[in-house]
């Protein structure tokens, strides 16, 4: 059996989860962490593969035998937008683990806004017993622009929850039991919606699409006394300044954020602490680090059998 | 056509709700509103249906004619406790509307302890961007004791999301894919569960069950550091100053309660701003007024027509 090609390993996560995630990863392949001093200056040319979450800008001119790139998470902007990138394979992770967690918050965040957390929660400051008028979730509709393995699987459990839910895709997708729209149906999906789920990649036609204009076009007189927006999609595809506005205006009812245009979030940013906003440090949907390392070896082992690689990136989407 | 008889209502509800469903209820039928001043001393021996919530003691000595009465909730300590209850059929109240607002509070409560809401909560207050460690959903056993209506529908849900559930009632209960547990399983159970969710009626069987003995069997090693006591059946079967102790001493790391020992919960309490403690004011699985009103038309029309009333209660039980 000739030698195995190196994998490198430049994942910009928690040190303690990759170290020991490792530990039982990659048998009988070498291991070339980034993250250890030893490495910094290391010759990187006979690595065939590379498991990247924003990886160093000069990774791609130092390790020029890979193979194939796979991303640490559900997103590649952080990899497309790295100088160089080779025109080789890159892959996406899709894992139930991240499925399952990015569906968990997503429906966390709904149940929080229909259920009418916010206001329960200050009558129990105030000792305040005081029951609300409750709307039906099946009143309530969950509109999720987004509809690829994270929105398909988000939209069917809010359905078992009893939301009314919609979907939106640039092309429009088939979910089972859910209705979606497509680019020329944008205006009637948004109408329609109470809560807007972002679950988009960041792409040059999603850079700052929940903005002003598009929160405008949301239901008003839908049962909630108002629209809410929630992301867990990228920071990009949002204008915070649009979204504070629209809070302070009324346009929005309240808002879930786990993206934000820069992240950390500026320690001066109103969101923080907002009267009806949900913040979450970009922990929606964390990879969960032993199932990546499984699903990179997978791939890498139908690579190296000749078979197709799964979840490829269409760079000309970017997504 | 014969008269039909009068049905009395005397529901300790929202007044506005129950006048505004009333308009479009019950056609044909004499409708005898208990809340209305001019009824206070009226003669009640024609009517022959009550629909109550909390009623009024002295009610089934002034309704000597009733054929059957409703209660405009899924539980019936409040009429069975009642001195002069009649030895006439008692039905219970069961609507996709009420079920499915109990397993979205049941889930919403779920899915805030498992993605440690209140530690986001005081991190974001103080501007702090840190990911916690994230267990995964399959890795945390929902408990559910009270395996009814409600119980089932929570099952089936928390399912759909991810959880580990497991059931337990006095008598064994089936229920598509959830493990149960009978009386002689309980220890079993609770050595089992992390998230202990309360669904139970109260009964002599069930009074102060949720007590420091029974937190003290749960799991203590589970992935969430602790387990969590979520209870939406009635205040009557947990001991307040147990919980209290659980949660000072780490028995429990966490409760949500939407019912209480004394309801409105007195002023005087700690659990009203509990660091870990939700606090709803039984607005759980608030009865929809209008579909109350729909099921008991239904009954009373199966009844006039000679057929078996539904949901009805077993008094040897209590529920």
């Amino acid at each position: 059996m000739s030698k195995k090609n190196p994998v490198i390993i430049d994942l910009k996560f928690d040190r303690e989860q990759v170290a020991s995630a490792l530990k039982s990863a990659f048998a009988g392949r070498e291991v070339i962490d980034l993250a250890l001093p030893a490495n910094r200056t290391r010759d990187l040319s006979e690595a065939g593969y590379a498991v990247v979450w924003k990886p160093s800008p000069d990774l791609f001119s130092r390790a020029r035998g890979l193979k194939a790139i796979f991303s640490g998470g559900a997103g590649v902007d952080h990899v497309l937008t790295i100088p160089g990138l080779p025109d080789i394979p890159l892959v996406r992770f899709v894992d139930p683990s991240l499925t399952n967690r990015m569906s968990e918050w997503v429906v966390l965040q709904c149940l929080l806004h229909l259920r009418q957390f916010k206001t329960y929660q200050a009558q129990s400051e105030k000792r305040v017993w005081h029951e609300l008028d409750q709307p039906a979730a099946a009143d309530v509709t969950v509109g999720i622009m987004g509809m690829g393995v994270l929105g398909v699987d988000a939209a069917h459990k809010l359905k078992t929850i009893g939301f009314d839910v919609i979907g939106w895709s640039r092309r429009k997708k088939v979910a089972d039991g859910v209705e979606t729209f497509d680019a020329a149906g944008r205006d009637t999906f948004l109408a329609r919606t109470d809560i807007l789920v972002g679950l988009l990649p960041l792409t040059e036609d999603t850079r700052g699409i929940f903005n002003g204009a598009l929160f405008s076009k949301l239901r008003r007189n839908g049962p909630l006394g108002g629209p809410f927006f929630v992301n867990a999609g990228r920071g990009g595809s949002q204008v915070e300044a649009d979204i504070l506005a629209a809070l302070d205006g009324g346009t929005l009812a309240g808002a879930s954020l786990d993206v934000f245009e820069t992240e950390p979030l500026p320690l001066q940013s109103r969101l923080w602490n907002h009267a009806k906003v949900f913040v979450t440090p970009h922990a929606a949907a964390a990879s969960d680090v032993r199932a990546l390392f499984a699903h990179v070896e997978q791939q890498i082992a139908r690579h190296e059998n000749g078979e197709p690689l799964q979840h490829l990136v269409d760079r000309s989407s970017g997504y």
